[in-house]
């Protein structure tokens, strides 16, 4: 699996232990900058591991609602700058979109933060015309249960730092499909589906969304985005990223742990017929 | 410790365990938007776990270089709306604080992304006029080590939820001084800066700031904006957290767990003078 070469970065610590100090070197998850821009005007700003800049510059736009296929991509292109070597600008070039002056702050706004109750936050996702994903997937619970392993395997940075966010992709049969990882959690799942749209994947409705930290509510904006079917988390789901999964037919399962899984929305994808 | 009322959510589940599903109930830390006003005008949306609402907006105000002391609070009030029993609008009224038209946008801008590289985000953050902390401030780190402990036994929702942050203030023995959660690593540490202000407690120059995640950029700048000398985390901190720290001569720990703990930046604060 690739390692992105600017990912990393080592330096000096001091390491307590038991009453006693010593020096070593430590290897860090590196944390940047990177501002995206659209048809030149600078949209966002977000710290982030480098690596897959790309990916991420795109992706971003897709789960915030700006574009919704690769279609509507003409360029994508890293901005040289004088800050050396590698830029931390991003510009992406929309052919046929047009968007009203002042379109993007309000686009951004309504997506990333929308109203001012949990209620109005999921009417503002479905006036953006997020539908339920995909009825036809299904996952064995068993395979749900070994994808956990399979990610930890190939999460190289985080073996190295303890300190990244890893998004996965997997297919019904639990083969991973793709691994993302970054300091930001929305920047894994970002990175992640901007990779499908650049690959023509795009949408992901035989996929599951594994995702290493919690399940907040814009996770699962960015999956239904996406067009996932099922997201599961190692940990625990927000009251509003639950709700916002029931209300849009999205499979959610948390506490993915050995051989035991909490679901919270849609257990018909993941669960046998019985239950 | 206090729970506020809100910061849980009751909903039915299905549980996977070896083999066989079973309904049970099952508890969700709660998420909701805030919206943040200042003056009347809307400066942000952010999803929080209600509870601690007016310490969340001062909090942010201070941690992001809005406002500077509690002198430049006129009031600070939960604005009703239709929206249900509570409402998810906090405004705050600045005294004598003149702010430019579009003033609050690029503070906000400027301190919550910081230009195009690491190290121009760190310059932005000292022309914000941040300073390094007290240099007197000292824990042994025996004392150190017994910090997660405490913060354990009083982290009430994650006990239910396994699904928030926690931050908390220690004082130089290892007293807990405060502690709030939140889904949001950043609000925890805005609703406990929050409190400090509200509280007249502020700057928080004899404290150490412990957070439950990972050290990012943004906590650091929080911490450097609150004036704590000392930021200890349980996981790793980002490389640009790293630089951030040893430019502002924070001290800056990490993987504090059991009788271990990794020193990033200013050990002469934590460690014996020997070292």
């Amino acid at each position: 699996m690739h390692l992105p070469a600017r990912s990393l970065e080592l330096t000096q610590v001091t390491e307590w232990t038991d009453g006693v100090a010593h020096a070593r070197q430590d290897s860090l998850a590196a944390e940047e900058p990177l501002e995206i821009r659209v048809d030149g005007t600078p949209l966002t700003v977000t710290m982030r591991t480098p690596g897959n800049d790309l990916e991420l510059a795109v992706g971003f736009l897709l789960t915030e609602g700006i574009i919704e296929s690769n279609d509507q991509l003409a360029e994508v292109r890293v901005v040289p700058t004088d800050a050396g070597p590698r830029s931390n600008r991003i510009d992406v070039r929309l052919g046929d979109v047009q968007l009203a002056p002042g379109g993007f702050q309000r686009t951004f706004f309504t997506a990333s933060s929308c109203g001012i109750c949990g209620k109005a936050s999921i009417e503002a996702i479905r006036r953006r015309g997020l539908r339920a994903p995909s009825h036809e997937f299904r996952m064995q619970p068993e395979v749900l249960c070994r994808l956990p392993e399979t990610l930890r395997a190939d999460q190289q940075v985080f073996d190295r730092t303890g300190g990244l966010h890893a998004a996965a992709l997997f297919d019904a049969h639990g083969k991973l499909i793709a691994l993302r990882e970054d300091i930001g959690r929305h920047n894994a799942v970002d990175k992640l589906v901007g990779w499908a749209l650049l690959e023509g994947r795009f949408p992901l409705n035989d996929s599951v969304l594994l995702v290493s930290g919690r399940g907040g509510f814009e996770i699962i904006q960015k999956a239904l985005a996406a067009g996932v079917p099922v997201v599961a988390s190692l940990s625990a789901p927000s009251s509003l990223a639950v709700k916002l999964a029931r209300e849009l037919g999205l499979t959610l399962v948390g506490f993915l742990r050995g051989d035991r899984f909490v679901v919270y929305s849609g257990g018909f994808r993941c669960l046998p017929k019985e239950f």
